[in-house]
């Protein structure tokens, strides 16, 4: 069959390139959507006009802590949109397993704005902390087992079937899933340190660290 | 007249390649919005400051069954997006009467989260079930009348048709309206049973079958 | 300077053409959540317990006229998303001044939930039905001052600069807009006849007709 | 390793060219999804039945300033999106910093409904200038980090590596957070002025002036 719109060589077992664009286009768009409505959240007060210049400023500064709340909840969504960039880079065909799995992780990606209001409404409960980190360990255990499907299924790009290279992907799928896993079982110690936690684990993330830089050596030996 | 940023050939009849990516990348959208807002309509409980520490664990669980319902129309929804995707994967070209049957099966979509939430707050009556059922079946009637209009006015990719392949694909589109159309049915007998038609029909798509299997074999069979 | 990542000639004045793809990529983002809002408007009855079985039904038939309502906004959306579509297609540089007329486009697109609400709340105010042209108005103008802009700024792909085919583009844009016009007017002398302007407006583009024959005809004749 | 399915050159340092696909596209989700929201705030007014005929003219007419405020919020991130594009038209790869980089501005513009609330709804008060000012001046400062940072880490487009053409970039980045800052500190000795520089600097943007001439002259030259 002549294949004039698109390059790709004979290899793809399943569907053709344009699939995974749509797959990311769906999840971009569901982490655009998510991220966005997650600082929505947050209401203009209502104050009686009346009272508006005595204590409008203290409203507004009174929501402080549910701004930083949000921009944790943000950065968490960051740190899987840029996992889940990562991983797909690389996979360069679909089929139906791998959509599934793909919708699972979203699923839990567009649940995040229930529990990070229900922590920021109720942050002293135990409750809150294992309802804001239970879809995290999941969308990163769904994130691995789409990576661990991939590449046992010949769904990667072609030259990136390199032993280390799958197993060092699986460290850092599985870093922030754990981490997560390990704030429910502080929460029972306790909820500070828990919530400790979910902050340790966005500054980690975001200011490049040892972890980071081998990633990117690997990447660029296997581009060589 | 010269054709230089897209490789097309001379076939195509009506619009050139890039008016498919935004049919696409509409539906992408709409799809994205749609399965992120089914499940934001979970609510923060509200509990008195007093209570929480006795009530928030029993209101969150209490939620369950809600997020239950709300997880079943995230996979319905799954099911029509690899519907529509693996339907569009063939389809090459669009004309007006494609764009308006699209436009069409979004509203379809786009008014799900409305039966979620009636049928999430008033789980055991018949007209809940059937505004569940009634966009399922014109989503999946107006997805397989694109694929008829699109296979009986050359919009097809070139080598796509063949008359098993279409047939078969229409199999497939219809399967699930067909499955709501019974659900609306056995509702007026059990609205038991019609409710469990739509947790079998969410279970069937997820896991691989046999269905399945056919196609992968008969698309293998068409790229080759 | 070298050109490595596109093979768009030597033509281009202002940008290169991955702007193009961002305008449109934005602008189906605004049609996407703008038409999955307008069905969201619809909100689940409340009702008290006891009453449920009796009144359910009859409460969700109740809505069925504000249904038809956002399905008419949905339709006609889907009017100016298609005729987007069609302007861009044969846009093919841009500049500055694009971008704002197109922000100035969506802009009014953005703003119809409001007009539909209104609209749907107060079916028989002179106020709504205004409300509800003004937009779509200005919306179709400004579309047709970015073909203006664009045919006469060199911003077209090559071959299409046609005078028949740019002034074909140019009554095919106004159309719409001069309908919602008279709407305004018709809506001193007779509100009901304004809102089946509105209809009839939404019932012409969806079905094929002459002025869409012609235009197949048009593009096709250019295209080879 | 081949690499057959893009054509960029080995110069590529960390990730390949559809990486940024995935950045702009998330971006453009973020702003479709907030301009659209920020119109969609605008509610229908709830009138007694019988005041309808009334008083909702009134309603409507006295909705026209909140209207307008929410107008001008969507030019200025029409600012911020066209400053985004043009700025990422450069950018031809990524690594995690520029990744974070870009997750913190869609942050701050993310965040753009609350003030834009705010101030809406307390037009006179310093905080809600304060507050509306300060995402925007954080906006435009990580922007302009992007730029900073793409330029001296070899992430830009080949022959884009003009001092002239990156201090230029600089100097339009840093416009709009300059004339922020000025607003905030404005807002000290008069509210009135202080909003009269967001008006300003909209108008400022939305028509064609020397700097953008200027531009236009540049990236001329340098695409030749």
């Amino acid at each position: 069959m002549p294949n004039e719109d698109n390059t790709l060589p004979r290899a793809k077992p399943v569907t053709d390139f344009h699939g995974n664009e749509r797959i990311v286009a769906l999840s971009d768009g569901v982490f655009a959507i998510v991220i966005t409505l997650l600082v929505l959240e947050i209401k203009v007060p209502e104050i009686p006009h009346d009272l508006v210049a005595k204590e409008l400023s203290h409203a507004v500064i009174e929501l402080v802590p549910k701004m930083i709340a949000h921009a944790i909840s943000f950065v968490v969504l960051g740190i899987y949109w840029i996992s889940h960039h990562n991983t797909f880079m690389h996979i360069k065909r679909h089929d139906r397993v791998l959509l599934w799995l793909n919708i699972l992780f979203l699923m839990c990606v567009a649940s995040m704005p229930f529990p990070t209001g229900l922590l920021s409404e109720y942050p002293n409960e135990r409750i809150s902390v294992i309802a804001y980190a239970l879809p995290l360990v999941f969308a990163g255990i769904s994130m691995d087992v789409m990576w661990w499907y991939a590449s046992t299924h010949n769904l990667l790009d072609e030259g990136k079937n390199d032993k280390n290279f799958i197993a060092f992907v699986h460290r850092r799928n599985l870093a922030a899933p754990i981490a997560y896993l390990l704030a429910i079982g502080t929460s029972f110690l306790s909820l500070t340190l828990a919530k400790f936690v979910f902050i340790f684990v966005a500054l980690y993330y975001i200011f490049p660290n040892p972890l980071d830089r081998k990633r990117h050596q690997l990447s660029r030996n296997l581009d060589q």
